[in-house]
């Protein structure tokens, strides 16, 4: 009994502390695709709205994309990261990630008894972005952020809904652009002063040797986390993310984490227990 | 100089009278399927929300959906004029109707400057739907409206926002299901309270004889319209169009609409004009 | 039919632009001696009341005080543009300009739906002024405006009353002084940091040549406004007005506008069609 | 020093029942008449203001149209009381009544730093009347209330304004009509659901000897006061007064008083002191 | 980590249940008597009230009481439980209920980090009450409970106050009364609506068989309960208690509790899991 | 009658000029300890309520703390003016201050219709204290002020409570220390930017010649009342008060007073009277 009484008086704090406070979650490919994993996750999420705090969606959908361009007979191009994009392929993501894995969420995430409202970021004037320019190379539409209008999203969250975000956004001329997950998750933690950016990988945080699972870091400041790229001691698709990471905490979201989201729970465990289970980078 | 006096002497009493007031729009496959309509249309749709009016669009899709059965190799069918809808199907609706229309009406009305938020039924608890049965017949899933709740769709018109929504529904058990894009139309007029439901399609209206376009019936009392479909005047597809007007007459909007779509600026015309271009069905 | 789409189309963003803004009218003697030209007008005024501007009224009286003046067996005098004015006059202007005058405009207001509220400068504190010196000639109670405290006004006008408003001032003793109606206005738009000023007169503008009604200036910036004065182009009673005008748009007022209020419906055709009818003043 | 502290320790309680509260009060012409009182009643008016109190004044002016109808060379006529009015003593009226006497008022109070804003009964939809019709005998414009709406005096009051009104109404074709001062102040107390009505005569109040002042009735229950009435103790010019004031009692005015106008500071003794000075009419 | 994850997962639902919720408690003299005992106390009240719920604590302070009596030479009497009260036992009790133990509930929150608040039944017209009357029996200055305004306590938890509150009550002349501490508590959880009302004891809660700890009832209807009390099964001490819970079930909390207060922790325990620890009186 | 009237229109511009406004009085141990002054007090703060001023009690207790450490066979002891206090000293205030004085102020409040509250600087956060070190010697449990929360004092004027403070203090060890009851005054009329700090002693006031009850100074500037303390011509317990008064017009306090409270209404006479009757310190 004693026990219980112990992780109450130790989770409570945290639900106190981030009551009404914003958390930006961006879920990976490899979460999706297992239902299992989405339900859990799911679960966590109108949980954690239920006591109170405010959580965001964004979604990526690379394996779902990538099957729809094969069925079509197209193949996946990906230039440092960013797949090409033709209007062809737009029109596959519109479909895929708007038509099929964002309601998916969105239905999951009724399923626990949430109120959620699936979206993209050419809707409501959210995201403004324009056609990634880089020399030569043809990335057709793939866009960059110009910049983020949250107050739709503040609303939705103010009135007790759960937005769902499929990472697109509109040009001046009224174009669907194509655009990264995690950074559509920083940006718009920044936008918002998030109290939390979590990205939900399938790795357990950020190693300091990758082979093995417990060199994880568990506290890391920006300036070490700059350090651990520069040194390369963080490689391949870690960079990024922890880039996206580095850049929400420097700029008005008070802290990030990098997650295993193949955990069951994973999410509650890192917001409600002392030592978390991942990766937490804040500032200096 | 004095036919502009009198054109606005005209026209400002109704901007007044419908100011702060919301009006549900259905626009069907042939509207959207015209870019150049649909273009008319949007420019009509942000310059009456300019002016104060709380426009709600509810699409179909039917063309572009029949096209994509048609690319998976999947014969249309129609029962009582409900398309049978199996998972396949469904999942086509996901990616043609939400992924797709929707997102390219959100387009066209951002391109005029409104600010447009594309969401389905199934978000944001809009549309608790139930599987229709209908004796032996197996229509799939295919779902009629058991309740609406507005308070999403009414928070985003009080903020200016302009709500597109595509006709699906959400079942007990987290399932999509495909609805009857009029009857949406007309039970979200009702749930709203709607000062007025719209219903743009392609031909004049309600008409004594459906060979003669001059026989059009400008204003047309619910007791009337009854009438009208008792007797067998009216027929074929416009009865169902029809039916939606009077029940959402019968049950809180105050008055409802069938007009041209493909007349350029028809809305602007039935709603800020005298005469108006179509038919008015409103209470005894 | 397609005419009158393209007028609304023409008008809609007008009236959007200018909802909930703020218009300060003054109408001037030769209107309001005719009864088909101030109904007029009262139309007008009810009619963009109804659409969310919020029009306040100045008006002037100039002939019946010249009537009044002379019935009493008095000569009117004037100075520099100004009425000479005693004891005696002071008592015919508070009997013609608030007893008769303004409550025939909140008359003629209410008879089209307004609901006007007559005043004077000396109720609710509006405007405190303090006695003209102009050497060794005697003015009498003429004054010029010290200050001026728009809030009952502002209240007014944000219950949706129309103001109709006597050019009367108080000084510190409790004395009533009469004050020109166009500076007036001026001060009164400065004050509330207007939308639009617009003097209605009997000519159509600004004209570079008097005598040629053609010669009318649609446009006219501030810089310009001031050579024209300097250069002797503008003369006579044109000067003052548009000094007034001047005064408004470098004071807090978006623009200012002479127009022809002789023309039925002038006021609707200068605020809702693109070129207007009479000169607009605007900043540089 | 103890009588100071023991005419406080009296008069607060009063003051803190009266916060807020409503009065309405008529003042009759031969208060009017004499500087010397106006300037009194002013004092009065806006100290019980300064306390928290809410003022309505209304007034009359009988005396001031009298002269002025002779000075035009017009014989006032009067039946049961009533002015008959033609058009051009309604002239008079608007030029006396509203031009002159009303804005002497207003003056008056902003001398002791009063905010007071003068209208008529025809300002922002005051009083509907209708004419009154009395068999054959022609009145004129003379007119019986149809409708008060008194939310532009709860505004004003509510902002700190006092409201001085001309009593005037205006029938359905927008014409002005002659309203009785004592039945205004009386309805409008009704309207307004005020604390008190109070009607400054100059006469002490209710006497059951009309020659012996010392005769005075302190405390009149409405029961009493109508049996006053139909014995025929109270005659003449009382018993409209005593009429208007059952009335107001019975309708949803607190209480209503009838005092001497004359005697400095009438309204502040009758207000704060436990006597009071004139006759106090109640709910039985 | 999973028990972890379950145990959270299971007191989430609980505390999103009872956010913004009141919940009365009334502590008894044994654990007040404890200093370790009511420190853990005080940490479970700040706990739950940072996590959004609203607590109100009433205090007994018998054994405190006793001493002081005793240490003035006076012996105390019980007639029905209920402490006979002199003047000079109600200064005592001023002094002591007051005075001291209140304060040290006060000082125990706030080393906590909780804003508490410490009064008592006579302040800010918390509790009317009058003298009991027992036939001839002299109880002295104990009362019984007129009428409870709660607005000032519903202010202090409204704020995020902890109001703590001594069991006094008021008479009509200003005299100070001793009243029972479970009714002020089962009557407060009826005036304030109370989510619980939670009386921490020294037993473990309702018991079939008072030797047999293990005989506890965890869950007990309205119903069930007046049959164990006419049945005799309940008896001495608990037979008021559990009065008080049955009223304030059947006239406005939602449910109460009867809880061991000397387990540690024992109040998260009993609001955050599943089976509680005491017994749980609600509706049938 | 027409001498009320004078004392009334002397007295309303003070009444309006405070109204709202926030009297902070601290009451002796001589008014206390005198039921007929303490009644006469609660009179005056009752009625000063009641006209919308906003007062805040804080009490003294010397000659009833003094009489019960006696009691318990202890010898009071001051070093400069400070009273000694070992933790038994400090259970007497408890009880004393606390427990009876508090109360029975509280009490007398009710008794005239006021909602009194009667708490000490240890609730709500009100006053934070540190221990007093003055060298060698040893006060105990005396604190000086380190810093005042008045929010629940503010919010409890606001909804109109009169809280009646005991002048204790909390340290951050959550120990009680006793404070002087001036300087807890005069410290809460900055904190709170009270209109007037009022302490009630048994003096006339400042004195030029302390013998002479004539040689009151009615107006004191600030500047002047630092030169009579620095010159000696104000001595004894009359210099403290003094420099509370000094430093709370200094500080933000509007103005302060010292007046005699042995006078029936002394309050009321000082507040609501020209003249006043005691010492009043205002800015130079």
């Amino acid at each position: 009994m004693q026990d219980r009484a112990s992780i109450l008086l130790e989770a409570l704090p945290y639900i106190r502390r981030f009551h009404g406070k914003t958390l930006v979650l961006k879920i990976g490919g490899s979460v999706i695709e297992s239902p299992k994993l989405l339900d859990s996750i799911c679960q966590d999420v109108v949980l954690l709205n239920y006591v109170g705090m405010k959580a965001v969606l964004i979604h990526g959908g690379g394996p779902e994309i990538t099957r729809e361009m094969e069925k079509a007979g197209k193949k996946p191009k990906f230039i440092e990261g960013l797949r090409v994009t033709d209007e062809e392929t737009m029109e596959i993501l519109h479909k895929s990630l708007v038509g099929k894995v964002n309601k998916s969420i969105v239905l999951g995430l009724s399923k626990h008894g949430g109120r959620a409202v699936g979206i993209s970021g050419i809707d409501g004037n959210l995201i403004r972005a324009r056609k990634i320019k880089r020399g030569k190379v043809e990335l057709g539409l793939v866009g960059e952020i110009e910049q983020i209008d949250p107050s739709m999203v503040n609303y939705l969250i103010s009135t007790g809904y759960i937005p769902v975000i499929a990472p697109l956004g509109v040009d001046k001329t009224g174009t669907s652009l194509n655009l990264n997950a995690d950074t559509v998750a920083a940006e718009l933690a920044i936008a918002m002063k998030a109290e939390k950016l979590i990205l939900l990988t399938d790795v357990p945080g950020v190693l300091t040797e990758p082979e093995k699972k417990d060199s994880l870091i568990s506290h890391l400041p920006v300036k070490k986390a700059k350090e651990l790229i520069e040194s390369g001691t963080v490689k391949g698709g870690m960079v990024p993310k922890l880039r996206a990471c580095i850049k929400a905490v420097e700029n008005g979201a008070a802290r990030a984490h990098i997650i295993d989201g193949t955990i069951p729970h994973a999410l509650l465990l890192e917001v409600l227990t002392k030592g978390g289970i991942g990766t937490l980078i804040e500032p200096d």
